[in-house]
């Protein structure tokens, strides 16, 4: 049985959504057909207002509807916390509690791909580095995101501002027996007297 | 941190999708964002366009964008399949080939939420009636679709139509020693000689 062409056109566009198959694309697009009009006109509206509300911000690169994000305009900047995607921020700011400003990358180094430094917004993080102390790097633990902040750390200590990795080791709650090795490695290397 | 309102509104909007919750609706959203505006702008046409174009078949109660569906108006209607949801026809339709037309109750009985028999289409499927010669109820084996299945039984058996109901017993790949009892008894009820 074909669905219909609109509905069809609809399970295409669930689609796209990341981890989105054609099952649950179905199941989507059959929720909006027994959704209100209204309903489905609001959803509709939803997704057209965050691509003409929601820009960077012209300082941080957040998602942000300012042209200056709420963090940035009320934030002390004397540290910075790197980041690759605008989602990183919203799991870092859940247990850092305001205390410091973030600055998007767009992405981590990348060659395969055609990454390089001068596609990630490394440029503007020199910009605004007057006055700061400390810069975290929190770029995930991947090859690329280790790269990456190897390549930060080269290019800022020279300039005297301290580089700070956030820590690799055994997650809270794991089993030791079931680390991967070079998580294992790391959280040994990285050890701390307690 | 909050997010920009546009997004809140989306990610709320996306909360409304069955199996949706916070986590995975702002996942969506973000993808929304780095979308190009024009996918967009056709996403947000799709929804709008499903409900505008997408009706009910007025002989079977199946979706379409046309007064009769593709089944009803290609296929012989000598056996119908009694289905609750529009979506439970697509699972048919994979296995059955073409043999049968269909008809959607809108749901099943459940007193306890008012669905009683004047809620389901049944009125519309005494009224095509007309030379049926068997009808297939595939309502889902649970209480409610099982009283379904036994109310229409008694309401279609009189007019001389053959009833027959989906069969129940343990699925093709699982393993006797995990089957519930319920199903394990109508396994064995239902045996067939082979």
């Amino acid at each position: 049985m074909r669905h219909p062409d609109a509905i069809q056109r609809l399970i295409n566009r669930f689609c796209a959504l990341p981890g989105v198959g054609q099952k649950t694309a179905q199941r989507y697009a059959y929720a909006v057909v027994n959704m209100s009009d209204e309903d489905a006109k609001e959803f509709a509206e939803a997704i057209v207002q965050v691509k003409e509300e929601v820009k960077f911000c012209s300082v941080c690169g957040n998602l942000t509807d300012k042209e200056v994000c709420d963090i940035c305009s009320t934030r002390d900047n004397s540290v910075i916390c790197v980041v690759a995607q605008p989602k990183d921020i919203l799991s870092i700011e859940r247990v850092a509690g305001r205390t410091f400003v973030y600055h998007v990358l767009g992405g981590t180094l990348n060659p395969l791909e055609g990454k390089g430094p001068n596609e990630l917004r490394i440029k503007q993080l020199l910009g605004r580095l007057d006055g700061v102390k400390e810069v975290i790097i929190a770029t995930n633990p991947d090859v690329e995101g280790e790269a990456t902040a190897v390549y930060l750390a080269r290019l800022l200590k020279p300039m005297g501002i301290k580089v700070t990795r956030i820590a690799q080791g055994v997650s809270m709650g794991s089993e030791i027996e079931y680390a991967d090795e070079v998580t294992l490695t790391r959280a040994l290397e990285s050890r701390t007297e307690i």
